[in-house]
């Protein structure tokens, strides 16, 4: 954003779309209704016009036409789409993240060697308010291995402070396996202080495990630079990789031969077609992959990456920032006079690329919205969850979603 | 096939295609090379049309179109396509088999599950000429576990026999948790007796998993009547899938309650959208989910079932019947005289849909068939391996391929 470009409630936002340096990239999206405000690009992306392209060839010019001798080249997609957005979006190195499996799969495996990696001790710290995935696989893990979650219960809009963890890896000193948090709140939008938490987990002798799902692409990470453990997060929101697009691991590069991948598949064995006797994992990140990459969901995910790649994660930062300034003036403008409160940090710092708004009625204004053509998310029991992508939403689309949602609030719904 | 149609060595190649009834389905399929001998259908499948019609509609109209909302009909989509081949092919019951994740980490899930339903019991049983993510993951989950493997070394192309596993059952009696095969052996195509192991392994107190991913498509299984326990198996193979396409597993329907998925993910979760605290798993087999679903492949692994679905396992049967018959016939007549051993059961009613032919310099003959456009598949150390795709595959494939390996076979290669 150009600095004259001032995100206030009164502002033009055909001035601010104007002044938008990337306005241009909606145009390499596939927008089919153009008067569709869609607000939930950080549930699902939308499709880059090139990962509509690529499908097709993957489909028609390599798996019919090449049939299996595709294997040449996609073997190895996995690494190579990791080091796309590793080190084009998260600041970690080369072979160090790796696209294969769902979020959940690969968050349990991580999760689990972290576990093996710290055997004496018993806790696994994360907060109630953490995406549910994360919290179902860590109570099967901890039921499991006999270990203990020792919750945290921050503040719902804030999220886990740095003090909350330290007090609670005070409180179980010398006990902590593993803090795992996602470093952006898929409620609230709270960035947690990743190089802060990272720090304090390893001096109190524990691993760190992110959970990138809604900062990948939105947010800069900084995997490298802050010396975190572990890594997962998927690439169908901010990425716009596609519905159910394969998901990332990260392992820092001295711990990847340390931890041990609990699922030891065929796709992690060096000599993969050798078939011999014996798993000997590959080395490098290529040892974390497990079993055949599903190539059509990597193809979309790749150009999907690629776009916020050429993008670049800095000024998709400050788009982020801006639109979601923006939307918070028109919350305050509009919308608190109507009952609603904001469930998002004010402070642009401390916040990813989304906004909640909160009213008692949420569940219902949410379908009331998508019948008006405004798409956000609903979170139970009170949110509406905006998205702004910084890549294909609109300053005209923040202005007309919260004018709709302000004009639905003041009438009744239909059924009473 | 008419029982005219006599695959011997000196039948006319055009008249055993003129007699087949699955002959049509070729033309479902997409087929860009006609003169290109596949003989790798039991790697990687070719196309249907539909798929690819399919992925192209479902990333422009259900992706870009729909975008969140494309979720009304994916969510279902697991379970609507694990009953089409489940009750379709496999021969189990509605809410047995769900289409989720690879193989590998399917495989995993059971046979954790299996070990944690049988805590006090040290064995699992398997061989060593099973698939290698089979035995890998095995050998990871006995490390983690503190249990062993009791490998069987059966005979390389008969594959384990009833005998070979209730000597091992006797040799650990009451001491053996899952005994794990897979139906069709990778390499040799033997079809292990799934009845009578299945039997065996209950009568020991132990449950059978098996992997399908070389019988399904191919081979009737039959899990409900022989009382299977769990399965898993791939859909890029027989079944036409796509690369990578997903995989899917099968739990009986009395044990889905009983055992324990230990990746317990959001897609599991009954009332997913609540996103509340506790993990509840979904009644049936939808709590063996884990995370979120990749709608490319699964809606190209979709198309792919279904053609097999329409076509009757049982004509697919009779058909990858004649075909091998006929390679084996052909085998016997080119190749044996030319030092050229048969790497399969000669008994058709046990061996699957594909024939491996073993001699020395497979390897090399291998590379040198695909530069003359016959593309078999490799087998350490000396296995070609001829996959007949009963919808793809015709019988002047089988004669063209094998004449033309005949011909390099009697010549030296150009570097040696």
């Amino acid at each position: 954003m150009s600095i004259e470009a001032d995100p206030s409630a009164t502002a033009d936002p055909a001035a601010l779309d104007a002044a938008d340096p990337l306005a241009p990239f909606r145009r390499r999206f596939v927008v089919p209704d153009p008067d569709l405000v869609y607000l939930d690009g950080n549930s699902l992306g939308r499709p880059p016009l090139r990962a509509i392209e690529r499908v097709a060839r993957v489909a028609t010019e390599e798996w019919a036409g090449q049939l299996i001798r595709g294997w040449d080249q996609w073997l190895e997609a996995p690494r190579r789409v990791g080091d796309l957005l590793g080190v084009g979006l998260l600041g970690a190195r080369p072979d160090e993240v790796v696209i294969c499996d769902s979020t959940t799969i690969d968050f349990f495996r991580l999760a689990s060697a972290a576990l093996d990696a710290r055997p004496g001790r018993r806790f696994i710290v994360t907060d109630r308010a953490n995406f549910p995935t994360d919290r179902y696989v860590l109570e099967g893990l901890a039921r499991d291995r006999d270990r203990e979650i020792a919750w945290l219960d921050p503040d719902p809009i804030d999220g886990p402070s740095v003090d909350d963890v330290a007090a609670v890896l005070a409180a179980h000193q010398g006990d902590v396996a593993l803090v795992t948090l996602s470093h952006v709140n898929y409620r609230s939008a709270a960035i947690a202080d990743l190089p802060a938490i990272t720090a304090l987990a390893h001096d109190a002798g524990a691993l760190a495990l992110w959970d990138l799902s809604h900062s990948a692409g939105s947010v800069p990470v900084g995997l490298a630079a802050h010396g975190v453990d572990l890594a997962v997060g998927c690439t169908y929101k901010y990425l716009n990789g596609g519905p159910g697009a394969p998901a990332y691991l990260y392992v820092r590069a001295d711990l990847q031969a340390e931890l041990r991948n609990p699922i030891q598949g065929w796709f992690g064995q060096a000599e993969q077609f050798e078939m011999g006797q014996g798993f000997r994992p590959m080395p490098g990140i290529g040892g974390w992959l497990t079993g055949t990459p599903g190539m059509l969901g990597l193809a979309a995910a790749e150009e999907g990456i690629r776009v916020s790649v050429e993008a670049g994660i800095d000024a998709i930062r400050a788009k982020g920032i801006a639109l979601t300034e923006y939307a918070i003036a028109l919350h305050d403008a509009w919308l608190a006079p109507l009952g609603f409160t904001l469930g998002s940090p004010r402070e642009a710092a401390r916040r990813g690329s989304h906004v909640s708004v909160r009213r008692a009625d949420a569940r219902d204004l949410t379908r009331r919205l998508i019948d008006a053509g405004v798409i956000p998310d609903f979170r139970a029991p009170d949110s509406i969850r905006l998205g702004l992508s910084p890549l294909t939403t609109s300053f005209a689309d923040v202005e007309r979603g919260i004018a709709i949602l302000a004009r639905l609030a003041r009438s009744e719904p239909a059924g009473g």
